[in-house]
């Protein structure tokens, strides 16, 4: 890279346009869509598709609601023709979709063009030739008037060609391509100059689509593009004006937002932005990006998921994990604060009675396009508690208590600082699993119990249980069921704990139905701890809980007695 | 989807400032950059990176220029802490990079913020508290004072932290995060009372940094706010105007580049737009920008290529092969019209003699960034001639006639309409050999010959030659080397060809220089046959080219003699 780049390339001229009026609009209506994934993308293909491939691609563009599809290029080889030619000769072809196909400005390609297409009940014929200095000077060597009249000897060509054909209901598109680095006036001139030779009408308009064949400024200076050629091109009302926003500079999506709101009635770009170099513009990300504001876009992305793959597979091409709405990762929170506001969003969003959408971090409801919540929330060394509880309750149905997911996250914390990878729902279960001493064998663990009244309103529990594979018979009385339990455990097996704080709520519904308990208890020195119990009767599940918390109370008073005496000095 | 989206979704609300003036501005001079990719980028990993990789981006960091970098959130776990705190004590940080850090609005995590850094010659300590209306009813169920109030108390004890370590230079970023979906005068009440307490200066700013926390609207609505924010705050000379876009609607990148000409001073990305679900901007993409309008971005990408693969090796996600500037797909050219308008636009580059960049479909020179001519021209079924002749230029330094190309186009085009795959160099190459009769064993091979001036001018060519394996003599005469070797074959094996062109050029320099001879030759039934010859000995490359077209000539009426008879009826 140089230090100085201004030797080398040049500040993009502004337009003279300073009552601009596009800034303070906004989108109100979708554009009409043109998918050209089977012209500009597939040309732009490492391995462009074969026959199969371009069928597949047509129904998913059919099936998302794509009303204007162009084909294919029909005089670049045999494949693009013979597949174009089958969708009309096997009535491929919707009543409701207009196919479109490009062609060069030469007469014999633009005579080859009409042959791909003719029987079909309606088609565009899109005609282009490059307008700007660069393109005049170094590619053609040609000067303005030469230009011009390349686009004129095409329109009369599509003129001719069409009375010729009258099974056929055809329409005219012509390109000045290279539209935005050319001067707008000659883009004008030669749209005008065609206009003069096909005639359009309101009823019959013509679309002209103003490339950003290399997307060369920021997307501001488009928009003011296209509003200065708005308000410049005669027969306002028998145009179309179509935009071709390519992504040089990354700015493609945000090209085609502001050229909407400076007057473009109609897109054209491809799904996930393939297309030649840094590809086309997005068509998924702007529809997805109008109906978050309210506006139908008139697309259907119900199922982002099959529109991904089959993008996929036909273009080989992968969509990026953050690409928007349709990366795998997009609707993915890592991190705890995120996570944690998510998990409170979608609470509030299920309290509330009103439909609107307003769940922090996530721009669209995932539902909407397909996904599902549970994808939301993912579990890293750099997500809190939040991230971790929301999975065991979407996955397990357990709702910690606030405290206990506090304590859960430190042996989270701890697992994902040791490993330092993604921890899975398999990871975070078995990490509760063991904090809270529910696999077997577990070194306490409750065999049976029996409990009951007993005079003056407290209770009696007798229980066997196993601690260290021994079989020990506990009693206990109390004011409950679970402080005789404790009772019991302090007599018994020396744990001597006290309830802090206990949970108990139901996992699923019906004869399935299984209780979790959680309790909180605080040992004579002060310390606190959390045990978990899982089981079909409510009673028992505290009961194990008690015993999940005397099992961690325990193990820490024996690696305690353990440690080595300080050495006197 | 929902048909009609307005039930569940709202349009952003409009900015009020009908008098914004960015949309005139252009950007003239680079911001300050701070990469966050190793905190907001790496919380947003699979797996996020440990402390060897954490080491290897903060070093690409520095090795491109970047002068502030956020290495973490050091109270978010063990592995943040220790990798930040150990780039203090092994002296790691360069002396003109500032470290940043980030924390919540909390004593105890503010703390232990400031002890990660402690000791670093300079540092930035950013705090945030979210002040959306949703964050403060969904996620906190705060009213707008307690929210202002946990601001000024985390402005109060970065003061009072900063006056207990005198050994670092502490300077301070406030964000008031979800700024873009906030109430633009709450944003500004919330700055102004961390200014209050902070007491910054021209000479000690504050960085104020107004993150699109989510992506919600248009980037021009972004570029409103931030032209909003900056006209409304107080003490602007002491302020430091920071844009965090993130890209949720896809437009990050213009978001930043509408807010640079709206008046921010710096911007917070991440290299490739890593960071939380689509990601952050991506600071590669915003810095070649500028660099193509000529304005130096003060970062290098001289080898995007290594910068590419050390980020992939450090996020375990891939760059998008059509990611601007860095795609290994953005500098390649399949369609033949692009690469034959970007073939004429490197040779218009090399015979002028001004610096300035001008070639068709490509907005920067790829050797600015460290990537070769070579990649810009693949091949395949919607190349031309022009893609094809440039491969054999670049590898071969083959440079074929016009008529020639035009001729071996078809085979390519045969080939990959048969394949459907993309042609590489070697398969383009073994074409050229099969179509040009280059490769062992050839059916007409030249062993050797001799030639010579007779009287009257003429010369004659007495030349061994093996035809299917069997040798003949063969011996002409004509007015130079190349009729009289037609002479032989016309009177020798019956091959009668004249010569309707002739090119011949050198290969290479100094003592490896090679001679490629290229004929067009006229069969006598009018046929025009090409032929190829290559040889250390420029009239032995000519005798040879001679041949390669009398085999396919010989071929072709080989073939003629086998078909069989029509059927009479």
């Amino acid at each position: 890279m140089l230090r100085d780049p201004s030797v080398k390339y040049r500040p993009f001229p502004q337009v003279d346009i300073s009552d601009r009026t596009w800034p303070s609009k906004t989108i109100t209506r979708a554009p009409r869509w043109l998918s050209t994934d089977m012209r500009d993308g597939n040309q732009a293909l490492i391995d462009p598709m074969n026959a199969e491939k371009k069928q597949r691609f047509f129904d998913l563009l059919v099936k998302i609601g794509i009303k204007e599809i162009e084909v294919g290029f029909p005089s670049a080889g045999a494949t693009e023709f013979d597949f174009i030619r089958s969708l009309v000769d096997r009535g491929a072809i919707p009543d409701d979709v207009m196919p479109q196909v490009l062609t060069q400005a030469r007469a014999d390609l633009i005579e080859k063009t009409f042959d791909s297409l003719d029987g079909a009940k309606q088609a565009v014929v899109h005609v282009y030739n490059a307008v700007s200095p660069a393109w005049r000077r170094i590619v053609f060597g040609l000067e303005r008037p030469e230009i011009k009249g390349i686009a004129e000897t095409a329109a009369k060509l599509l003129r001719d060609q069409a009375a010729r054909r009258p099974n056929t209901d055809w329409r005219f598109e012509y390109s000045p391509e290279t539209f935005s680095t050319a001067e707008l006036d000659f883009s004008v001139e030669c749209c005008e100059a065609v206009m003069d030779i096909l005639q359009p009408t309101p009823d019959r308009p013509l679309i002209l689509n103003l490339p950003a064949t290399v997307e060369a400024a920021s997307p501001n200076v488009y928009a003011d593009q296209i509003e200065w050629f708005g308000r410049n091109i005669s027969r306002r009302d028998s145009v179309i004006i179509s935009v071709h926003p390519h992504n040089d500079r990354g700015t493609g999506v945000a090209a085609a937002e502001l050229s909407i709101m400076a007057g473009a009635d109609r897109v054209e770009g491809c799904l996930f932005g393939n297309g030649e170099r840094t590809g086309n513009v997005d068509l998924v990300t702007l529809a997805l990006n109008m109906y978050t504001q309210g506006v139908d876009p008139e697309l259907d992305f119900s199922d982002i998921n099959e529109v991904v793959q089959t993008v996929e597979y036909c273009n080989q091409i992968p969509v990026h994990p953050r690409h928007p709405y349709a990366g795998e990762l997009v609707f993915t929170a890592f991190s705890g604060s995120h996570q944690d506001a998510i998990k409170k969003g979608f609470a509030a969003q299920a309290a509330r009675n009103d439909q609107m959408w307003d769940v922090p971090y996530l721009p669209i409801d995932p539902a909407d396009i397909g996904c599902s919540y549970e994808a939301v929330i993912r579990v890293n060394s750099q997500s809190g508690k939040g991230g971790v509880a929301w999975i065991l309750e979407q996955d397990k149905g357990l709702k910690l208590p606030k405290r206990l997911q506090a304590d859960f996250s430190r042996h989270v914390q701890e697992m994902a600082d040791q490993t330092s990878r993604e921890l899975n729902a398999a990871d975070i279960w078995s990490a509760f699993q063991t904090a809270y001493h529910l696999n077997s064998p577990q070194p306490l663990r409750l065999i049976d119990y029996q409990e009951g009244a007993v005079t003056g309103g407290s209770r009696h529990f007798v229980g066997r249980i196993s601690l260290d594979g021994q079989e020990h018979t506990v009693s206990g009385r109390g004011n409950g069921l679970m402080s005789s339990v404790l009772d019991g455990l302090r007599e018994g097996v020396g744990i001597d704990l006290e309830i802090a704080d206990y949970q108990e709520h139901a996992i699923g519904h019906g004869s399935d139905v299984q209780a979790a308990a959680y309790v909180e208890c605080k040992g004579a020195d002060g310390a606190t701890w959390f045990g978990v119990g899982i089981d079909a009767d409510v009673a028992t599940a505290s009961v194990k809980a008690l015993l999940s918390a005397a099992t961690s109370a325990r193990a820490a008073a024996q690696a305690r007695a353990k440690a080595p005496e300080p050495v006197q000095a």
